[in-house]
């Protein structure tokens, strides 16, 4: 195995992926199948998931990363005259350059705390709408928007999650879930969401692979049949419709076999967990304490300076104090030694 | 080796990849790279793709399919009152679900010759805008599109293509040229434009990976430095941008590597032309001569019903004859075997 | 009152507007309304489209001009995967500089006899997207557009419109009827269709004012309660709102007045009567016998050139034989006398 | 005369016109002229608009309506990886219902003061983008968006103008000022920047006629030939094109001869100085000192409803205490004894 020769905590998304994915599309390849995602491969992967979230008719389509994901579903989900609502801090909100808008939405943002929306502020939002005597010249809030684990690495509880939902069902506003790092969520100790939960919950959300073993693909899942109209063409036309569909499907299958979802997520916490004791430990400040594979500390600069010669690490933005929010993250790939590396590092910055 | 029960030769994108991709994949998989098609893999990619151009300022970029592709670049080509050129036959006149349209820009469709454009029409349609005195109120030509090979698996020659592109010129009109299918037309014995003839030709084009042998991916080249300006963010926006690029990277690495994507090309249309020599041998009546991968047959209603017992093919059209337009297609996958399978099909039914 | 030097009959929307307009507009000037078409002039002009229409539960909006009330409807009425059915020559297939497309769908064109659409073709484009195995990757024909008097001048009869309707109701598809000149429509001796028959067999339709004796304005006019949901919010976001609407309600509600909007229609087509009458009797060639305030004349080089001294027409096209359609547009501000001095000038070119 | 039975502040949109345009109207009504503004009324209005503005090379179009202007003008100027900066509270960030966002185009906001945007904010935002090492996953920040007078009545001063425009120039970011009640800007004894100012400090605005005493009309001016390319086919495709543009050409040729617009300003202020000067007096709080044609106050319950019985306002919204945010306008078109009225019945309520 070839290792780049700095130590790399910077994204989730470094590798290729699991290697029982690729033991699987290696033992699939020269079998035939129909294209666009109605092959048997994509057929089993929608069963399995099924069965995962507890909901046997849930409808599920396998697209490639979650920006286009985010955007067929949100342009799917709302007509024209509506916006989707979502945290200052979502992925809609701010790292899509204009997707979302290009599509002819306009994110409604609400203040987040820790990357997340309270259904306080979504009920204001809502109502405030629905009581404005001049609303058909504003933009209708038609969608809500949450990520989970959060940009931030946060977890809705399951009584928020419970909240938001009842708070959507109650004025007939979807919920959509983007679950881009789903599978950090799952295996954290603090998560108290399950799939089913997130099934039963939500009107759509996304399980998402890139970013947790897979080489690509997101399955996005409508519980209860309710896939939106001409769904396939909005695909389509979005240029998110896999000629090779079995791709994703394979990847989906082999993902939601033998437990391989939550066994590539554990990974990565466990190694998060590691990292958080060790900044504990040390007297690093952490600039949020997320329980999932993003582990964000406060560095001065002669911290900085000194830990980025050995460590790869995100920036994330300047404190109006100055010192800098860097992240760590870890992914299925970590490779203990890699952590046990980085502690040591982190060691010898504070020694 | 698993195969589907009944011969198939549906299309061109029922298997997975050629195994020298399956086995860079594995060998590359838990190296870390940068995000985004900023890793070291897609650059050699593009090195190796701008020397097969022989265009050593080629802007390369690589995003997923082939609708993707069209409508990213198109939209990037573009201003908004502007339209694309197209063959009524062309793939964004008519299999896009509308994501021209989508993107805002209207299709002027020509009529096709066995799926070509004529430099002729293309210039009465620049003319006649250019010479309306209301062409303020028309969608004005601002992209001539053409796929070679065409939709109908025939090719444009050298002249042709130099007619093209020197009237492109001559109205300042980009011309660009959808190579979905590109293996095959360079692979064949008919074919006299080679790739750096398309680079010195064209304003952009893709070169096509999904139908030539990989698990997905069109390599998008603009020569001479010619991305439009901010393609990066445009790729983003369509939902284009793959988290791990290197996926595609890798791929195109591959194909580009000890003429692979050559020989691929070679395989689907040395099976292609025994089907056309057998067709002819027999008396079937071929629908369009095309020397691609594509065999477009008419059979009448009792010859189609006894083929399709034995053979998966590909229903195009009913002739208002009521005979029906089938499609073998061939590819880089096709097995000997196979031919050999079909040949003996192909004579039963004329026996 | 002042003219310009040369006669012209180059369109129907060269004057001000019909006396009675300005007059009513100078009498309710100063009286206070409410903003955005809530106000009390809108309140009665609706209730007399009603009355005029027949039809009680009719909701009627006031927008400003064509391109802009075509895109504002079909966007309304259409959901992203679907286009709009249109004849080749429809003003939203041509000269609207793609506001169609710009709004996100595709005009799905149909050869046209004299500009009209066939029961038959649209059928026929009915029944092949419904067939078609790959309908999801098309675009789905979701509203019929026809123009009465189309872009040609030509009618459709109270037969052609039942068919068409029949039709658009057995594939549940709604029709839309642009009617831009509906006054010289329903002042046609020919016309055997009412606005109680367009009320009862179309989905949508306007009624035009531009080019009608008003200084603008469109009434959109959903039989039954048909409205589109929330289209006023739709007509805002397109920038079709009138802050004061009531400008357009009083022009509206002035032209349904004392049988004023017919009077208008009238004059044009008496003044279109008799340049016909003077075209056959001097043995011109019409382009196409259109029985409405559009009169189609094929002249050649010499003719064109000696009308041209003393009359300005409009052109359309040069004939592949290289004479010129050139049209004649007679309006509801034609002067008998400037239709006596054209017959003059048509006699002396002959003479 | 006519009047509705209460008094009514509630907009400055309630009325038709001045007469003086209705007279103008009237004199022209049957000289025939070209449609698309192409007429001789328009290109006199151009001639007088450029001279107020002291830019002989201005380019000037005439479009319909305040939402159609900024939807128009923005999408015209921005490319598609680009948004809009504009504050919170202004007009294209709230009530034109997503009509931005449906072009295609995210509003960037930022925290503004009583509806200004600072040097400081805008610099900071443009910085930011700058120096974001992943800014090609965001929105650019590619045309900063201002109101003069803003939502809230209130005026940038020159040095405030200069500020903004200088830093646009610095990072080649277009300035862009929505002028929709320009009019009462320009007569506002506080006022200090002049149409001249305007024309060199900023890129693109435009000069408000629905609300400033035209039946409706905003003249669109690109300073020292600045129209984006093809503006024309812009307006056409954005539905905002008329076909009579003479009628909004002759309301700006009146509007721009004897000082007119001026005129028509200073009623409207002399009106909201006289109102203000009567809640000062009897101790009522101003929500902003505003100093233009809106007067906003804050009332509790009961003085609220004791004036609701006698005089029409413009609910705002209402304070975190619960009081309410009212809004009197004035507009060319207030009589003085309705002012007299109104100070009267102020004066009962705090009696």
């Amino acid at each position: 195995m070839v290792y780049s020769e700095k130590l790399s905590f910077v994204s989730d998304y470094m590798e290729g992926c699991a290697p029982e994915i690729l033991q699987r599309l290696a033992e699939t390849n020269l079998v035939q199948s129909a294209g666009y995602g109605l092959d048997q491969f994509s057929g089993k992967a929608k069963e399995k998931i099924r069965l995962a979230c507890g909901d046997p008719e849930a409808e599920i389509f396998f697209l490639v990363g979650g920006t286009q994901t985010n955007a067929t579903v949100i342009d799917s989900l709302l007509r024209p005259w509506q916006g989707v609502v979502a945290a200052e801090s979502g992925h809609v909100s701010t790292h899509e350059a204009g997707a979302i808008e290009w599509g002819g939405h306009k994110v409604l943002t609400l203040p987040a705390q820790e990357g997340k929306l309270s259904a306080d502020s979504v009920a204001a939002c809502l109502r405030t709408y629905r009581e404005d005597e001049n609303r058909d010249h504003l933009v209708m809030p038609g969608l809500v928007y949450i990520s989970q684990p959060t940009e931030y690495g946060t977890l809705y509880s399951l009584t928020e999650l419970e909240a938001l939902s009842s708070l959507c069902r109650e004025y007939q506003v979807p919920l959509y879930l983007d679950g881009a790092r789903l599978a950090y969520g799952l295996a954290c100790p603090e998560n108290d969401v399950s799939l089913p939960d997130i099934a039963r919950l939500c009107d759509a959300f996304y399980i998402g692979g890139t970013k947790c073993g897979a080489l690509f693909g997101e399955a996005v899942v409508f519980p209860r049949h309710g896939a939106p109209d001409h769904f396939f063409s909005m695909v389509k036309q979005h240029g998110a419709l896999l000629a090779k569909g079995r791709i994703a499907g394979i990847q989906f299958e082999t993902l939601f076999t033998d437990g391989l979802y939550e066994r590539l997520g554990r990974n990565a916490i466990q190694a998060a967990i590691r990292i958080r004791e060790t900044l504990e430990r040390l007297g690093y400040q952490q600039y949020i304490v997320s329980p999932t594979n993003q582990v964000f500390v406060l560095l001065d600069q002669a911290e900085k300076d000194l830990l980025t010669e050995q460590v790869e690490m995100g920036f994330m933005e300047r404190t109006p104090e100055g010192a800098y929010v860097m992240r760590f993250a870890t992914s299925w790939a970590t490779q203990p030694q890699d952590v046990d590396a980085l502690i040591s590092v982190l060691e010898k910055a504070k020694g």
